[in-house]
């Protein structure tokens, strides 16, 4: 009897909530009180190693359902793949749901549906790196340049980055990648804290854990700043005298402002050194961005975790709108587009300093840093990942932190899976603390 | 007994798809079997005229069931509104909507959730001008500038056009107008026709449909470009020869090529003489779109149909990156962001020249195209609504085309009103025409 090729047997979706609204964590000037949620996804296959596929899109509570729905759109793109094949070539698949013509109306390549794609790509390289028995990042930094350039669509950034010149970046990153690899795995890679920074949290709150941060390692903390200017030089003032000149302190207004405003308030706030201002306005604004980064400059102009695809990373190079490229995990059409995201980035030399937080991104995009380290920048100078010390307790295997620094992953796959209780627990609205909850059995949103 | 403000008392979806696929109508490069499909909403209430309000977003077939979710997802910002406070002021929940901090993260302002705004959005206009007894272009043309500008959200693009500056535009735009009214009513508002330039149509068809386009009194033809670049050359000399040389014939390559290949297959179709080339490539393309147009003046670049909001159309007008801006009904958040758009334009004196056709696109399009005439840009000149022959039976109040012109429609509303046998017969899968038809049945998407 012929052996049949393993088959992908079930796309299982989850609307996931986490009732994070009801301690202020997570709030900022565009966010006061976010429900941190994942439409989670779950490929699984008939493959004796008995492995699976986890992917999501990180969410803030009301719409999850909507981008659960999303995943369900793609089904029939993934159901009855031959295993072997999808996981030799992310990329296909890839290209089947960008190349989805009917589902190409609903974005293109934003949104909703382009979440969507990134969250059942990255459950394929989930499934691929735990079918490899590597975890992710070591995955991509021993993989040959010609296959990974073959990961990644080119249209609409060839003119600024061809399939040449991504394959002689990666040749020539890779070079010392074993000496960096011995780093890595003993110091692991660095990161920021924005755990002091949120906007619900009193000045106490904000200058003990400030000074927590700084004991704890970290050379960078974050506060989230755009409601009131009057706040904001209180609450920058009250966290420079905490951890002093020599950690960097960025701001970060999440999208507050129009251009004219976004150059005035930065201004004012020039006096404590701020190391970066984020999302000082629309994502969509490349030219506002670069009016914005010529008037605040040495402030540095720092944006991503909203900005849709790899064309308006382009653009945001193509226009020296941005000082650092944040990549974010589940924005864009995951690992795949992340990389020519990388590329782009290490092609104009910005550094790329990962948004994470939410549910799961410092999970992920720890992962792709360290492939940069190892295989395109080849350094982390100036370089840092994202932390927030939320909600890892629902993953199998959770972020490590150690004296300011990611750990860096050991465990085969992209370290996207939730633990069974934590599903069983958060499941919106059947799960067992929201089928406790009295608002939501009145039929209230989370 | 004191009367009780009328509320809004339910928001009912509908997943409409018409099988156009199977007759290769609307096929173009990108998109070659699409089946035209609405995310279709009503809005109801208990005052005692009876009005509905009535919007849609127009999609191609699979994913409409995720747009209709979206659409789901809005209903509690709209039950229970007091139906004389909303349509007073439809911006009011336009706010609402774009504010919902939650559903704001599967944005922003872009793709599904912001189509599902726009849709929403609509259907109170179209209530608001049932109400006020006049079709909505003319409830537009009669409103204050003042109010008009109040319907306008001017985040992210006060660094372009102030609101002062939208005033300023308004107020100078209305002078003349009741003569421009009379004029519109007796000629209507010219039209161009894509109808014979479908890419699955054979060189017999698309010439004859040409002949009778020109016959049918349209000064502007639209061929699909893209696939195959002989085949572009060989249908536009067929075109060409069908029509003469006093006929405009714009081509369109639906995204179909990076910036290089543009300016190239551009240049190779340049003896034909084509007026403009449309979407060369990715809608967010701003610099793209810049380049492209730099090297293939004289031939004009139009885009707009996937431009997914206000700051996109802000910056394509800054970079000087098009000469005609293609507004569409159902693809921003609604009136009040084409009311941003039409003023964006008129400020940059950049001519609008909407897409229309799929599903009821032209039905809403021309009363925005006939506002901008009398009380924006002033004018017809090189202004031209789209016009494609497709599915308008399926209207309560369909387009009516004389002579090349839309005629300005006199009955109260936003005309987007479906036919209650259309909605019975080809909602999505349940209607009659997907009830029997085998390969809905098996479950198979549309």
């Amino acid at each position: 009897m012929s052996q049949a090729p393993a088959r992908v047997t079930a796309v299982d979706t989850h609307d996931i909530r986490f009732p994070t609204s009801r301690e202020l964590d997570g709030s900022d000037a565009m966010n006061p009180d976010p429900d941190y949620s994942a439409a989670y996804v779950v490929l699984r296959t008939d493959a004796a190693d008995g492995h699976e596929g986890h992917g999501f899109v990180f969410t803030i509570g009301r719409g999850n359902d909507v981008q659960v729905a999303a995943i369900d759109a793609l089904r029939d793109h993934v159901l009855g793949r031959d295993v072997e094949e999808l996981c030799a070539d992310p990329g296909s698949l890839l290209r089947d749901l960008i190349g989805d013509s009917q589902l190409r109306w609903l974005g293109p390549e934003k949104g909703v549906m382009h979440m969507a794609i990134g969250a059942v790509v990255n459950a394929v390289w989930d499934l691929a790196a735990r079918r490899a028995g590597k975890p992710l990042w070591q995955l991509l930094a021993d993989a040959e340049p010609e296959w990974l350039v073959g990961q990644i669509d080119f249209r609409y950034i060839a003119d600024v980055l061809t399939p040449q010149q991504a394959l002689d970046l990666l040749r020539r990153g890779r070079r010392g990648a074993a000496e960096r690899r011995a780093r890595l795995l003993q110091r692991g890679y660095p990161a920021y804290t924005t755990s002091p920074g949120w906007l619900g949290y009193d000045d106490d709150k904000l200058g003990r854990l400030a000074a927590q941060a700084v004991a704890d390692g970290f050379r960078q903390i974050k506060l989230k700043v755009g409601a009131d200017l009057d706040d904001d030089i209180r609450r920058c003032r009250v966290a420079r005298a905490v951890v002093g000149p020599g950690i960097r302190l960025a701001v970060d207004a999440n999208q507050r402002w129009n251009v004219d405003e976004a150059i005035h308030w930065t201004r004012a706030l020039a006096e404590f050194g701020p190391y970066w201002i984020e999302e000082p306005t629309s994502p969509d604004d490349v030219l506002g961005h670069a009016a914005i980064r010529r008037a605040v400059a040495p402030v540095k102009v720092a944006t991503g975790e909203h900005v849709h695809n790899r064309i308006m990373f382009k653009q945001l190079l193509q226009a020296d709108a941005l000082d650092i490229v944040q990549i974010d995990a589940a924005r864009v059409a995951g690992v795949n587009e992340n990389l020519a995201i990388l590329l782009l980035a290490a092609r104009f030399g910005v550094p790329v300093c990962p948004h994470a937080g939410g549910v799961g991104l410092c999970e992920l995009v720890q992962h792709l840093s360290m492939f940069d380290y190892l295989a395109v920048s080849g350094t982390t100078e100036d370089r840092v990942i994202e932390y927030v010390d939320h909600l890892h307790e629902h993953f199998v295997t959770p972020v490590v932190i150690r004296g300011g620094h990611y750990t860096a992953p050991t465990t085969p796959g992209f370290s996207a899976a939730l633990r069974p209780e934590s599903l069983a627990r958060y499941t919106f609205p059947g799960g067992t603390y929201w089928a406790a909850d009295p608002d939501t059995q009145k039929g209230q949103a989370a």
